[in-house]
């Protein structure tokens, strides 16, 4: 059961035309000369992993589910479709359409890496192509973000990190793109509705307005502390952060004390947060207000969250807005949708551009470990009773074109995708947020650290099975 | 009346709590403290365009409207709030609150450039507070990619624009991005909702797994030929562009044109735009092809479509999409919304970083043009009957400082803003996409060249009037 499912989220309103004009014009085209109902696969997968990175964090995947479970053409949409044109059987029949395809796919949280079928659709031709352009637009923006996300966690250590996009998301997106941040690691964000839909943790300040709607900073501090006296962080920096914003502070912490209550922590949005961090923390301290939190916002991304730590700025809680939310300085994953068969008929796409280049036929993912269960290599092999039948082979070519044996009693193998919708029937999946992002964090601890690091990771070793080389060879010619 | 009210389009359907939480809690805060009801004002400001540019196409008002007439907190949204701890008094308050704000505004499709109050909302103060997250959500969105595409726009010339932009696009809002789009100067899109929508014309090819459902390409093109013989415009890179796709483009081509058709166009989606369109055009050409169009898509942005225009690549067609829908490489407008004025006093946020001071006091814009109808400079002052009913004098002080008589014979004055919506209730707007876009692209033709230039453009002139640099520096004391 699909967590939006059971509570009526929906963000995306209007699934059916939410694509591109021309899926439907190919689908009418398939249509009228009886290829709609044909038997094929598409893959999803991307080419180049984002923010100079070598892995992605897979995302979307509960949002597709609920859409395509609930993906109808309205009555109004089906007359609109007639005005511009299309034909009346073609509408006829796209009026009674439902999505009965079946997906095999990575589990939503997993660590993927470019080149492989990530995420499979099997159905009818119609079925696959019309739900392209969605499929697209959900997985790669959710993985995207999910994966900026665990950059940032990656860089951030043990602090705490919360999510301040909304302002500058891009937007109705937003609100997927939190649960997606919360998927990649994030503790908490200031979205409302993101807490609300999918349970998020909801958190915030203080804004320099409500600073300004007082006499005084100081006043304006003591004002929200008797208001929240123990969840209050204040924000410095809305005059002078050292001169004023922290000498109130202390002041209004103090004054708590006294009522039994403790200041949660202050806040630093301008200025540069290694200096200021430094000697808010100095001046806390010599107050005796050691447990007051410091937190920072302010364009952080995670080159500067890695280099403040570096530093040993003495901060606990890291606001991060745009650069999360929009997935900067990237702001697209770009992944594609490609047939790999058609009818039993595997086929690809042989352009002039070797990077544009497809995989064909039905395969599978198997992803080996080695004894200390850190992630070695994933195989992309022909799934069983493709082409001839033949098995996929233990015999593993190398990316210089070589192979050799896997040891196995020294490593473990995983088929990392497994069947989710069946027939337009989605199978039992984990939704609930916690439980995807525990998931997530756990593979990317088993990632070694020369893949996860944040600049110039090396290769994550991807290879082709001998088979499948062989189809590719044979469809070449 | 808006559009989107007319039409039930809804880009955003939980206004409420899309937001930040301390939104919530502030406004808890004064509800507490018995400010949530005096009069305030804040500002919508952007600091710096985007893009290395010196404009930004302002966006997203007619949404903003449309969601602000139907700001409403639901029984479901007033339980969890009380569940999170919101107080009964407030929440009860909340339960029956509607946006009474009155809204100043430059009108939707104008320039606007940085520093400027382009929009001003007055009311209560928890009104002012409760909307901040949501009305920057969709002005800096949709501002940005307006911006995008004018840039885009200017780059292209008379060429057609397409918006192949949502499988790349950031989840949700990427409808509405195809509508800041086609403010910004595109002619079509190929998102089919956007089009609906907002009567946007919608637009489209074919994929490559069209070709690969054949048995050849040539059998592909002729099968989408029969069926769209008028408006076909062939994919020819699947397999080899210049030894196969442009051969059956033109064999096509003709059996068309011996049944009394025309092929549309052909589209290149990988290798050099500029060496293909050449040799494509050539072919096409020596085919005695001549009306047959060359579209390009992949990777295209701004610089890119500048360059291969300044080398007389012969395109037609540029279809942009990730770097338009994603406002790429910026990814926000870095716009924000400060309290200017709370119960008939000016206040202003006077912090460290001269970069984030705000404007005090409710302000208006005067854009003044030359005799040719060019903008020269913007005026910004304060509105009459403020700060002890001064008026704005005719001394306009230059950035240096010094200041110098407008010679009103040579030049005209405009007031751009107006009065869009008045206590909650929105005032007559143009909503019409067509309308709005022309009105755009006739305010970026009266832009000086060097003000709109792609790269290095110099500053427009902004400056501030005397009173409202009086004001800045009493408040300052």
């Amino acid at each position: 059961m699909n967590t939006n499912e059971a509570t009526g989220i929906k963000e995306i309103p209007d699934p059916a035309l939410y694509t591109d004009l021309y899926q439907i014009t190919m689908g009418q085209g398939y249509f009228r000369n009886g290829l709609y109902n044909k038997q094929a696969s598409f893959d999803f997968f991307f080419r180049k992993a984002p923010f100079s990175g070598e892995f992605v964090v897979f995302a979307g995947l509960a949002e597709l589910l609920e859409v395509l479970g609930r993906y109808r053409f309205t009555a109004d949409e089906i007359a609109w479709l007639r005005e511009k044109g299309f034909e009346d059987a073609f509408c006829e029949y796209l009026s009674r359409f439902t999505f009965d395809g079946t997906i095999r796919s990575v589990r939503e949280g997993d660590v993927v890496f470019p080149g492989q079928p990530v995420l499979t659709v099997t159905g009818s031709l119609l079925s696959c192509q019309l739900v392209e352009t969605l499929l697209l637009n959900i997985l790669n923006f959710q993985s995207l973000i999910a994966t900026k996300a665990r950059r940032l966690r990656l860089a951030a250590g043990e602090c705490k990190l919360v999510d301040f996009g909304l302002r500058r998301g891009q937007g109705a997106g937003s609100v997927a793109a939190s649960r997606a941040a919360a998927i990649g690691g994030f503790d908490a964000t200031s979205n409302v509705l993101a807490g609300k839909r999918y349970g998020i943790p909801v958190s915030g300040t203080m804004a320099h307005s409500w600073i300004q709607c007082f006499e005084s900073e100081l006043e304006a501090f003591r004002m929200y502390a008797r208001l929240y006296p123990d969840t209050s962080i204040l924000l410095v920096d809305t005059y002078d952060t050292i001169e004023s914003g922290l000498p109130n502070a202390i002041t209004v912490a103090r004054e708590l004390e006294e009522q039994g209550h403790r200041l949660t922590g202050i806040r630093l949005d301008s200025g540069n947060p290694l200096t200021l961090s430094s000697k808010a923390r100095i001046m806390l301290d010599d107050a005796g207000l050691d447990y007051v939190a410091i937190a920072v916002s302010d364009q952080l991304d995670e080159q500067r969250i890695a280099e403040l730590r570096e530093k040993k700025a003495p901060i606990d809680v890291f606001g991060v807005g745009t650069r999360l939310i929009t997935g900067y300085p990237d702001g697209a994953l770009g992944g594609v949708y490609k047939i790999c068969d058609l009818d039993g008929q595997p086929t690809m796409k042989y352009t002039d551009e070797v990077s544009k280049r497809s995989l064909p036929g039905i395969k599978e993912i198997d992803r080996l470990s080695d004894k200390d269960g850190f992630f070695m290599r994933d195989v992309i092999r022909l799934a069983e009773g493709e082409v001839g039948k033949k098995r996929a082979p233990k015999n593993i070519p190398h990316s210089d074109g070589s192979s050799k044996r896997v040891p196995s009693s020294k490593s473990t193998s995983e088929q990392i995708r497994s069947t989710i919708m069946e027939n337009g029937k989605t199978l039992a999946q984990p939704t609930d947020i916690t439980g995807i992002a525990e998931f997530s964090a756990s593979r990317v601890a088993r990632l070694p650290e020369k893949i996860k690091r944040l600049n110039e990771p090396e290769r994550y070793e991807v290879v082709l099975d001998n088979p499948l080389v062989d189809l590719m060879e044979q469809l070449r010619k």
